[in-house]
C-alpha cells in the first residue's frame, strides 16, 4: 500500500498479514479442490505454500516507488525467485518443485494459476485486505465464495457458472479499489515525491555529495543495480532494506543543505504535498512550462530542478485483461465461456479496456 | 425476505429491525445536512422519524405474495398511508407533516426523496441488512459513505461527485442482489406456490368447503377486499395479520383433503418445491401444455388444477430508472449530471435497461 | 432464547443456525486434535457430526416453558434421543456409535465431553451466538482460541495451561450472559406468563371448553404427556409443534371470553406484560395475598385464578459446577488441575457457589 | 503496544488511531450526558476534545522502554502537558480550558475523569482496539453500554446501576489483557532489551564510542535530560523522535563492533530473544549469578556486561485500584457505592489486590 496511509490512516497493515492472509487462502482453496476430486499430492500442496508464502518476497520498501528509482529495471517476481533460489540452496532443493509452479514451468497449470493468475490468492487476498483497512467497504470481495466455486478442467483453472455474480463483483471491487485507493490522487502525489527524492539522492551521491543514510540504502544509492549485476551478495543487502531505512533517511534529508532534497523529503514527512489536477485530457505543455518557471525562481533553483516540483504524467487502470489469465466460466460439467462473454448484461468489455487518465504536480500556491 | 431463508437461513431478520435501521440512517443524514448548512427544523426532522419508521407498516406478511393473491389491487404503500392517518386521527394531528413528506406533498422536495427515492434510506438499509443476514457479502454498500456525500441543491438531493464511485458501487450491489437473493430461483418457486396456496385456499372457501384458519386470515379469504372496500375496520383486522397466520394455515393444510391443497402447502412447509428452469428466451407452449397433462394424470386432477403445479412467467431487474427520481451527481458547487452520463467509464446505462429473464416449474420427475 | 426477542430485538437468530455453529466447531476441534495426534477414526469423527447436530433437536416450540407445562416430566434430551433412535431404526443403525457417544456409554470420555460437558461445542456455541445477536459484547468468548487450547489426557478433554485465562473468561462471560439476558427480568416475566398460558389452556380444556389450537398443540393439550407413553406416534405429534402452534394459539386465546387466558395471552402479543421486581430476600407473603386480593376483585375472578397474575418465585445461576464434567487445566505434559484451583488470582470459587435470588410478579399498577 | 507485534502480528495499529478512537467515544460520550441532562457548554466540550485528543501526545517511541532509559525522570503526561502549553502559546490561549481539565484543576472533576480516571475515555478505547488487533476477543468490551450507563452526580463520574455487569467485565478484561498481552512474556523481554540496548549506547556514547544515530536520538543519548533541563528546544528535538529512530539504529547497531550493544540489537532485530522464566516465587540469586558467569565466559566479556543478558525483575498487575477515581455505581437517584461493594457475587476485591510475579531471563542454551 505503499504511502497510502496518508490518505487512509487505518492502512498501517503489512506484507507479513498479506503472505499469511495469502497462506489461509490457499488452505481453503485446496480443501475446496481436493473435495472436487482434483488430485493434489502432498509434495504439491506444500509446494503451493511457499510458493505463496514467498511470492511477494522480492518487494523492496515502497516497492513501486523504488522499482523506478533504485531497482530500476528489476521486477520483484524476479528478485522474489533470486530469494527462492538463495533458500533452495540452503534447504537442499526443498524449493524446487514451489519454484517451478511458481514460474509456471510445471506440467499442471492450474497450480501455478492459483499462486498467479487474475483470480489467484494474493489478489483476494489483497482486495479484502485493503478494503477492510482502508475502510473503502465497497471494494469488499467474497474471497469465500469465490474459492468454493473453483474447479479445475484440463488443468486449468475455472470458476462454476453459479459464482457468475461473485466474480462480476470481484472485477468492479478491483476497479472501484484502483480509483479509489490505489490511484487515489495524494498518494500519487506521495509516490512520486518519493520517487523523486531518491532520485535526487542518487544524483547528489554522484556528485559526491554525502549524505546520511543506512549502510544498505547507501549501497543501493552509490551502485546502479540491474538484473545482469543482481549478485547474493547484492540480494543479501536487499534483504536488510526495509521502510525504516527509507523513512528515517527522508526525515534526516528534510534537515539537507540541498534545498530540493529537502524540500522534496519534507513535503512527506510533514504531509504538505504537492497540489495534484487530474484529468481525462492531457495537460497543455505551455502550463506546465510556465509553472516550471515560477517554481524555479520562487527557490532559486535551475529550471531543470524545479521538473521535480512540477511534472505530469499518466496513470492507467484495467480491471480485467482478455487474452492473459482469462477468468474462466464453467457451464454444465464442461463448457467453458470467458466471463466477459459470460455475463448477461453488465458491459465487462469496458472493464478489459483500459482507461486512462493525466495528472500534472506543482506546488501549491502561496499569495 | 419473504421466503428466503429456505435459500440463506440466515435471512431471520425482521420488519421491525429495519424499521429501525432506517431511523438510525435518517439521523445520520439529517447531522450530515445539518452540518453543510442545509436547514432542517425540529418539526420537519421529527416528521422524517415518523415517516420513516412508519413507510414499510403497511406491509402485510409475505408481502408480496399477498398482493398478488389477498389484497390484490392495494399496494402497501397505500395501506401504511392509511395506518399514518389513523394514527394521526388517534395523536391529535401530530403525523400531519410526516404524512405531507410521504406523499411527496411538502414543498421542500428533499424530504421526501429521503424518504423514497432511488437513495433512500430505506434501500441503503435494506441492501446493506440482506446482505449482512444472506452471507452474500458483496451486495455490502457503504451507506456511512453514502449518506456523507449527500447535499442538497434547489431543494433536491444529490450527491458529492467524489463519492460517484461509491453510487456506482450501490447500484451494482442492488442489481447483484436482486439476481442472488431477491429473485434466487428457489425464492421465486416458493412465492409462487405461496401465492397458488392462498388462491387455491380462496377458491375452495368460495365452495364453502370448510377451511382451518385464523379469524384474520379467514376473513380475508371470504372477501373480496379492494382499494375501495379498505375501510378502517378491515384495517384492524388487516393489523392483526402475520407470518403466524399464513404459516400455521399452510402446517394445518397439509393434511387437507383436497389434493391441490396439501400438496401446494406440503411442498412449502417440508421444503421440497417444484423443479424451476430459467432462461433467456420464452419456454415452448407445448412442453408445457405436455407437463400439464402428465401432473393431471399423475395427480388424479383436472388439466386446470394441474396449473398449480406447472406454470411460467417471467422476472425482470432494472438496477437504476433513468427519468424516475434520478441519482444526481454534484460537480463543483452547482453542476449537477445523472449518475449514469456522470459516469466514466462502466457501462451504466446497461444497468438502466430492464432485463427480463423467463421461467417455468413443474413438478420433480420421479421415476 | 425464548421470548428474549421481547428485550433484544435482534435476537432472533434459530435452533438451525446454533446446530450448524457447533457442527462448524466440533470440526475445528478435530482438526485440532488430530493435529496434537489424538487418534480419531472416520467412524467417530462421524458419530461426533450426528451427535452434535442433533443434540438439541428434542428441545420443544419455547423449550423452556414447555417443560413446565406441557411435557412436564420429559427432559429435552431423552426426546432428542427418542429422535435419534427413531432415526437409527429409518437408516438401519447408522446413528449407533453417535448415541452411544450421546449417551457417554462409549469408552472414549472425551468424545462425549465434546458433545456435553462445561466446556462443550454447544456452550461455546451457543454464548459466542447469543451474545452476537443480543448485542451483549461482553458476552463475546473465544471459541476459536479455546478449542485450540483442547487436548486429552487419559481419555479426558482437557485444556493447556496458556489457555487459563479464555476459560476464566468463558465462565465469567457464561454468568454475566445468564445475568443480562437468560435471566433478564422482562424475559422472565414473559417466561412465566407463557408458562401459565399453556396451564390455563390445559385446565380449560379438562373442563370441555372448546379452544381453538392447532391439531399438534391440541394433542398436547388434551393428554397428559410424561416419559412412560411418549410413544412414537406422540414423537411424531411432537415433531410437528412449533413456535407457529403457540404463537399463533396466543393471538386466537387473546379474544377467549375466558378472562384469565385472554389477558394472559394478550400480556405477550402486545408486549404488555406484568410488573416484576427482583430481590436477594424472599418476598413477604403479606404483600403477595395482598395483591391477589387486590388483582382478584380488579378482575372480577376468584383469588386462585388471580394467581395467575400474581405470583412469586426464585431464580439461581451458577457459572461452574465443580464435581460434574470438570474443566482441568493441563501443566506441561500431564498434571491436571481443576479450574478452580489453577486459576491464580481471581476468586472462581465464588462463581461455583450458586447465586439465588427472589422475584414477585404482579400486574401493573394504574390509578 | 511497544513491541507486542513481535507476538501479535496484528497488532500494528498506531498512537494517531488511538487518539482518533477516544476523541469519537468523548463525543459519544458527551451526547449520552446531554441527553441526560447534564449542561456541558460548547467551550467545555471543545477542550475536552482537545484534551483527549492530546492526552498521550507525550508518549515517545516505544514509551515503556524510554521511560527507563532515555527520558528517566519525565513522566508521559508531563511532557503532554508540555506540548499542550507550546500550542496554548502558539494558538493564543485557545487550550486554556483545555490544560486545566487535563490537569484536574476545573472546578466540574467529572470531565477531568473522562479523561483521565478508571472508566475514562483512554481506557475504553485501548482496551478495545488492542483486543481488536491483537485478536485477544475475550478482551473486547462494551464501551458503548458503559458510555451510555454514565451519569453524573455532585460534579462526579458514576455508572447507572444496570450497567453493572459491564463493569466487572471490563475489570475483568483489563486483567486478561494485562497478563495476556501488555506483560506476555515475550514482549516482556523485548522490551527489557530494548531498555538495555538504549543503556548500553548511552555508556558507549558516555566513553565517546562513535555510534550512528538520527540527529534526534543522537542528542538524547548525548544527554541526561530530566524534568529540570526539558526545555522548549529539548521539546523541539524529543518531537522529532518516532520508532523510525529507534529501529533504524538498532538495525545498524546490528553491525557494531561492541559485541553487548550488537548482540542486544540484533535480538530485537532479528526476534530471536533471550529466554524467560515466570514464577510466582523470586528467582535463587546464586542461580542468576550462575547464569551471568557462563554468559561473561561464553561471549568473552565482564561480568558486568553479562549482566545486560541474564537479569531478573518482577511484574505487577492491579486491576481496580481503590481509592483512586473509583468507580463508583448509582442505585436509584442518588446512592452512590464503590464497585467493589456494588458486585453481588463476584470477589472483585481480588481484583484490587496487587497481583505481583518474578521473571528471569538469560540466553537459550545452546549445546
Amino acid at each position: 500500500m505503499g504511502l497510502s496511509y496518508l490518505v487512509y490512516p487505518g492502512a498501517h497493515h503489512t506484507r507479513f498479514h498479506h503472505a499469511l492472509g495469502c497462506m489461509h487462502l490457499m488452505q481453503k482453496a485446496i480443501r475446496v479442490l481436493h473435495f472436487k476430486g482434483i488430485g493434489i499430492t502432498p509434495e504439491e500442496e506444500e509446494a503451493l505454500y511457499i510458493a505463496i508464502l514467498l511470492h511477494d518476497i522480492g518487494h523492496g520498501p515502497f516497492s513501486h516507488a523504488m522499482e523506478h528509482s533504485i531497482v530500476e529495471s528489476v521486477s520483484h517476481e524476479s528478485i522474489s525467485l533470486l530469494f527462492m533460489e538463495k533458500m533452495n540452496a540452503d534447504f537442499d532443493g526443498a524449493l524446487t518443485l514451489a519454484i517451478q509452479i511458481f514460474k509456471g514451468e510445471y506440467h499442471r497449470n492450474f497450480l501455478h494459476q492459483l499462486i498467479s493468475s487474475q483470480l489467484d490468492m494474493d489478489r483476494l487476498d489483497y482486495l479484502k485486505r485493503d478494503s477492510f483497512y482502508t475502510g473503502v467497504a465497497e471494494g469488499n470481495i467474497n474471497s469465500e465464495r469465490l474459492i468454493t466455486m473453483l474447479a479445475v478442467i484440463n488443468d486449468e483453472l475455472v470458476v462454476e457458472a453459479k459464482g457468475i455474480y461473485s466474480v462480476e463483483k470481484f472485477l468492479l471491487s478491483r476497479r472501484l479499489m484502483y480509483w479509489q485507493v490505489y490511484l487515489h490522487k495524494t498518494s500519487l502525489v506521495a509516490e512520486n515525491l518519493l520517487i523523486r527524492v531518491l532520485k535526487r539522492a542518487k544524483e547528489l551521491i554522484d556528485k559526491s555529495v554525502a549524505l546520511s543514510a543506512s549502510e544498505a540504502l547507501s549501497f543501493f544509492l552509490q551502485h546502479k543495480i540491474t538484473g545482469q549485476n543482481f549478485s547474493s551478495s547484492v540480494l543479501e543487502i536487499f534483504s536488510k532494506l526495509d521502510d525504516y531505512d527509507i523513512v528515517m533517511a527522508m526525515k534526516e534529508w528534510s534537515a539537507s543543505s540541498d534545498v530540493v532534497l529537502s524540500k522534496l523529503s519534507a513535503m512527506i514527512i510533514n504531509r504538505d504535498l504537492l497540489k495534484i489536477e487530474i484529468s481525462t485530457q492531457p495537460f497543455d505543455v505551455t502550463t506546465e512550462k510556465d509553472k516550471i518557471k515560477k517554481c524555479a525562481l520562487l527557490l532559486d533553483i535551475s529550471e531543470q530542478e524545479a521538473q521535480y516540483f512540477v511534472f505530469s504524467g499518466t496513470i492507467a487502470n484495467q480491471a480485467y485483461h482478455q487474452n492473459k489469465q482469462n477468468i474462466n466460466i464453467l457451464y454444465e460439467s464442461d463448457k467453458i465461456v470467458d466471463i466477459v462473454q459470460a455475463t448477461d448484461q453488465f458491459n465487462l468489455e469496458a472493464l478489459s479496456k483500459p482507461v486512462t487518465k493525466y495528472f500534472m504536480c506543482y506546488p501549491k500556491h502561496k499569495d
